[in-house]
């Protein structure tokens, strides 16, 4: 059995144990709360983890690109959401992919739903909402929901899936009560938003939130059918900062070498291309652990910056020493790599591809 | 012949002319200078631009991973500097690869040195030197600079390549006079620290500096054998704004579309993993041309901030308007997609892989 301490660095380390219990966790918590979880599969990027979540009850699963949907549809996976506004250069491939599986699709804008309405093939299409976070979405008071969810319900060839939206405000919550009160607004704006359109006529058949912090803290989700998160399975050092989980919950490492020791530094052999430059709270580019198996992270250890390949520890450590990193944001951590090292304790249990191909 | 407009989003745009007038450009600026160019590909990854370079004269490669040393040396590119301490994690594979190439490696620890002085094979060994950058590096006037000069110099088995540095204290240049002051001062500190090695009895066989902006603009690099320069080949927005280059000199965007069309801003296809989080100045997440072909800056518009998939432009444009994004970081942009869509105006002339795979 391979062990941590002979891996070549870096590696990105998943931690088995801690995963199933994120997914068993995040199924009951769906279960409880009267929702049908599906799971964003573009935080891992993983079929072995897609088969876990579908073993925990997921009921389909939800994709930010087309390249993840074409993975997943090939491996057996034909009920999937693309949570991303449709690009109408995409449409064509869409298409393509629909006649095998049913994929889902989301617009905000009648350019969108024209486009759609065009389409000989019968698509699955789902009204993105703005429910507060104010990037994509339509207003959910305005007369553009009501007249495109109209057009949509009655196209000839098309299926109205429902409402969906995305609560990414809840990443800039200060407290766990914040995060809660974000959950809270998500579900009144889009139970809101559903009884406007049913009292205007139109059948909404259901309504879809998520984000990780938002599902993770929710208190009800009274009158919404389906959650996508998706950060849940790794979590990370933004979700503890928000309070959404706790550093052991955290499934997602980075195993890295001091390579460099400097009078009041150290280099380590995990830049940006193994970690992201997302800044995460703007304090650290990644917490340490200097332990193997779960742990505590060290207080006085972070990375204060990253370039391509470095690591740039605010500390000195010998050349040699081996840690962990905690990451910022796990999404992006996983898409740098092909792979995780799939381990429990300090052992090596497996390896799972990352496909993260963009085509 | 594929044209621009007809292209899915998103996709990264290599212009093929500017690709071209950069590599030239660089191999006479090396030629004036009088030192060899052994240009770093971790900027991009790719096998038809190290051909490209080879042909204006590049004398071997730089590489940061061995993942990118596996990958030239299968294609018969046997020269390269891995320009990287030496993790020792990776000894082993370093070993096995070097039986089929000569790849040189990096030390500035005692610990990397005795690891090297153990391995039966002789490898190729340069001293990394701090020239003022402070990330990595001994103290060129150190004793630990003498005394790791001699032992490599003097092991029975390796080979002393001679000194090398990276004067990455140029990004922080404030004017194109400061960035040629940081040229200068790494010239001075690595003919400074040949010499007092040479005074010591040690041979340093070459001296080897490199980054792109000192490199654009040093006016002498008298007592210097070689430049590592990876960057040049596409420059990007973060050079534009050092002096290093103009805009017309990038040769890297990254084309997207309008897929939400909100009441002050508009979100592209084209987010953290098409362009990476790196910050650049801290002003924007990536400028924007409006038209396909060559091209001008538009003053008014920049993305504000980018979630995974998600760009968020500071106006609004219509759903389905494309347009080309200047990357803050080159490198890191290359390093998210899998091949570059070689361009000549507006028309699509190749395809060319990226090999970013991270085993």
């Amino acid at each position: 059995m391979e062990r941590l301490d002979q891996l070549p660095t870096p590696a990105l380390l998943l931690d088995l144990e801690v995963l199933e219990r994120n997914v068993a966790r995040m199924a009951r918590r769906a279960q409880r709360l009267g929702v049908a979880l599906r799971p964003h599969v573009k935080t891992h990027k993983c079929l072995e983890i897609a088969e876990l979540q579908e073993r925990h009850g997921a009921a389909g699963f939800t994709v930010s690109t087309l390249d993840e949907a074409r993975v997943f549809v090939d491996r057996g996976f034909t009920d999937l959401t693309w949570a991303f506004p449709l690009p109408l250069s995409r449409l064509a491939e869409a298409r393509r992919l629909a006649q095998r599986a049913n994929l889902r699709l989301l617009v905000d804008s009648p350019q969108a739903v024209a486009a759609l309405e065009a389409q000989e093939h019968p698509f699955h299409v789902w009204l993105k909402v703005d429910c507060g976070y104010h990037r994509a979405g339509v207003d959910p008071s305005s007369g553009m929901a009501l007249e495109l969810a109209r057009r949509i319900a009655t196209a000839p060839r098309l299926v109205f899936d429902g409402i969906l939206t995305h609560s990414g405000q809840a990443y800039d919550a200060p407290s766990v009560e914040a995060l809660r009160a974000v959950a809270e607004e998500e579900r009144r704006v889009m139970v809101d938003c559903a009884e406007r359109l049913r009292a205007a006529g139109i059948a909404v058949p259901r309504v879809s939130v998520g984000s990780t912090p938002a599902t993770s803290v929710a208190e009800s989700l009274d009158g919404v059918d389906e959650a996508r998160p998706g950060n849940y399975v790794f979590y990370d050092h933004v979700q503890v900062a928000l309070g959404a989980c706790t550093a052991a919950d955290c499934a997602l490492t980075v195993l890295a070498s001091v390579v460099s020791r400097q009078r009041d530094h150290a280099v380590v052999d995990a830049g940006a291309l193994a970690l992201s430059k997302d800044p995460g709270t703007g304090t650290t580019m990644g917490e340490i652990y200097r332990d193997y198996a779960g742990g505590i992270l060290d207080p006085e250890l972070r990375l204060v910056a990253l370039s391509q390949e470095h690591g740039h520890l605010n500390r000195p450590l010998a050349v040699g020493e081996r840690l962990r990193i905690l990451p910022n944001h796990s999404c992006l951590t996983a898409a740098c790599f092909d792979h995780y090292t799939v381990v429990r304790g300090d052992e090596v249990v497996g390896r799972w591809r990352i496909w993260r191909q963009r085509t």
